[in-house]
C-alpha cells in the first residue's frame, strides 16, 4: 500500500469533509468513518456541527475503536474571531465541543476579519454581525492578519495545537505572514480540484515547505443546492475521467480523489453515505500515470466555486474580493 | 473639455509612462511631452532613467515652460529598498534624480522585498542582488508590508511626498495594508487594458477610495521585445476596437486610453515619439457609450503581461508568483 500521509506530516491524506454534514446524523457518520478507517477529520466553528462530530469522537474512542493518537482533528478559527483576544477561547470551545484536549492542526478560516459576536449571542455566528437586519451585511474589522497569526502561535506554544497554518490565502498573503512570522504556516487548505488547479499556489507552496489541503476535491459538488455552480459543469461526468475510472474499475469521484493525492496534497471530500465513505477511502490501491495526471490537470478553467467575492453579493449584501 | 483629473485628486488623467524610455531621449521626450501638455509623469527608480527625467523636468520649470505647482510627479519605491531604514534614502535618491523637493506620489512597486543593493555598488539595483553570478537569482527578505508601509506614511508626515501608494497589490494585500495604516494609500497603480480588466479590483478601490492608476493600459505593447507577449494578441488590431475607432475618427490607441478613462482610471502610456505624445494626450474630445465601454471590456481575458510569476522564472531564475 502506497504512502497514506501527507509530505512530512502525519496528516492523513484522505480525511472526511465535515462541512454540511447534517447535526442529525454527525456522531454516527464520524464513527461510521472512523470503523472504515478514516482516521482525519477536518471540521470548523462555522460548519455548525463541531459538538455532533465530537460525539461521534469522544464514543469512538471511548468505546476503543480508535485512540487519540491516531487520530488527525483539524478545526478552523472564524472571522468573528480574528482579533487576538478572541482566538484563544475560540479554540477552547471549538476542543470543548469536539471533546478533545488538543488539536492536530488550526486554521484560519479565511483572510476576513469581521466584527466579534459573543458564544452566548450566536455559535456559530456565521457571516453577519447582525442577521436579523432588514439586509444583513458583513461587517469587516481592522484586525491585521500579523495580530490573528501572532495569537495563532500562542496556541501552539500553549500545546492546544500541535500545528497551525491558514485557509484561502493566496502567495503574497502568504509571503507577507512568512516575513513576520514566528512559527510558519504548516499547512494550507485551499479549494482544489480539475477546475481549479492552482498549479502556481501549489509549487509555491511546496517551495516554502506548506503541506496542502485541498478542499471541494471534487469539484462543485456542494455548489449545486447553494445555486452557485451548475451540475453541468460537474467534472465528474466528463469524459476524460469517466475512460480514466474505467479503465482502473474506479468511479470518477475515486479518480479526482486519486488526482488530488497524487499531486501531492491531502483531500477532504464530505459525504454522509456509507458506501461513499468506503468509495472516498478507496483511492490506494491504483496509480494515475503522468499522462492521466496531465489529462486531468488540462479540465482546469480556474472555476472557483467557493468565492465570498462571487457569493458574498447576492448572500451577503455585500461586495468582499478576496482572490482578486 | 471634460473633467482632466482622477477622481477626488489632482492626478491628471494621463500621464507619460516612463518606463523603457531611453536615456538619452527622455530628457527631450519629457519636455516636449510638457509643451504639449502633458503635467502628469509616472517614475520609477527602477526605470533607470530619473536623473534624465530629471533634467527634462528641471529644464522645463527653469525656463518657465510649467510651474513645478502645476505637474503631478509620481515615483516608486524599489524592491530592494523595502526596510525601514531604506525607505527615506530611497526617495531622497529619487529626488535629487528628479531635481524635485517633493513628490506628488510615492508608490510601493512591489509587494516583494528584496535583498539591500548600497546606491554605490548599483542603481538602479534591478532585480538582482548579484547580476554577475553564473546564475543570477532574486534573493528576497524577510521584511513586512507593514514596515515599509510605515516608512512610507513618514515620507508624507515629512512633505517629501503628497500621496502615498502601492503597486501590483490585490484585494486582500490591500485590506490587510488598511487593517492598519494610519495614513491610508490613495493610490493603487496595476496593469489595466482590455484582456486585463480587474473588475473586481477597480469595484474594491472605488468602495475603499482608492484612486486607481493604469500601467500598460495599450496592453502588450511593452511586452512584445521582451518576448513576453506577442504582437498577435494585439487588442490594437481588434476589430472591435478598430470599428469603435473609425467611427470617432481616432486611432485604436485613443480608444484604449479613453475606455481607461472612462472606467474612472488616470492612464500612463508610454512613448518617445512626437506624434504619439500628441495622440495620446488627445482623448478628451469623444466619449464611448455605455454598449462601446461594455464591448471592448468583452475582451478581457485576464491576461497579464507583466507577472513575476511568469517571467521570474525564465529571466530571474527564480519562481516568484505573486498574484495567485
Amino acid at each position: 500500500m502506497s504512502k497514506t500521509t501527507l509530505g512530512n506530516s502525519q496528516m492523513p491524506l484522505v480525511g472526511l469533509g465535515n462541512w454540511k454534514i447534517e447535526k442529525d446524523v454527525a456522531a454516527d457518520v464520524v464513527q461510521k468513518a472512523i470503523e472504515i478507517g478514516y482516521r482525519h477529520f477536518d471540521c470548523a466553528c462555522d460548519y455548525g456541527n463541531e459538538s455532533e462530530v465530537g460525539d461521534g469522537l469522544h464514543a469512538a474512542i471511548s468505546n476503543g475503536s480508535v485512540q487519540r493518537e491516531d487520530l488527525w482533528i483539524t478545526s478552523k478559527l472564524w472571522n468573528s474571531y480574528h482579533a487576538a483576544e478572541h482566538v484563544r477561547p475560540a479554540i477552547e470551545k471549538t476542543l470543548a465541543d469536539l471533546k478533545q484536549d488538543y488539536l492536530d492542526l488550526y486554521l484560519i478560516h479565511f483572510p476576513i476579519a469581521t466584527k466579534f459576536v459573543p458564544f452566548e449571542e450566536r455559535y456559530p455566528p456565521e457571516w453577519f454581525f447582525d442577521p436579523d437586519a432588514a439586509e444583513p451585511k458583513l461587517e469587516p474589522v481592522n484586525v491585521p492578519i500579523r495580530e490573528t497569526w501572532e495569537a495563532m502561535e500562542e496556541l501552539k506554544r500553549s500545546g492546544l495545537v500541535k500545528n497551525i497554518g491558514v485557509c484561502n490565502f493566496g502567495c503574497s498573503l502568504i509571503r507577507d505572514l512568512l516575513s513576520y512570522a514566528s512559527i510558519r504556516p504548516a499547512f494550507l487548505q485551499v479549494e482544489l480540484h480539475p477546475m481549479l488547479t492552482q498549479e502556481k499556489l501549489l509549487r509555491y507552496c511546496r517551495q516554502e515547505s506548506i503541506e496542502v489541503t485541498a478542499f471541494s476535491p471534487l469539484g462543485g459538488e456542494s455548489y449545486y443546492s447553494l445555486g452557485i455552480a451548475d451540475r453541468s459543469e460537474s467534472t465528474l461526468e466528463n469524459p476524460i475521467v469517466k475512460d480514466i475510472a474505467a479503465a482502473y474499475s474506479k468511479t470518477p469521484a475515486q479518480v479526482h480523489l486519486r488526482w488530488g493525492i497524487q499531486r501531492g496534497t491531502a483531500v477532504v471530500p464530505k459525504t454522509s453515505q456509507p458506501e461513499r465513505l468506503v468509495e472516498n477511502l478507496d483511492v490506494f490501491d491504483f496509480e494515475l500515470s503522468d499522462e492521466e495526471m496531465k489529462q486531468i490537470a488540462s479540465l482546469n478553467q480556474n472555476r472557483r466555486f467557493n468565492d465570498p467575492g462571487d457569493f458574498c453579493e447576492s448572500a451577503f449584501n455585500t461586495f468582499f474580493p478576496i482572490y482578486e
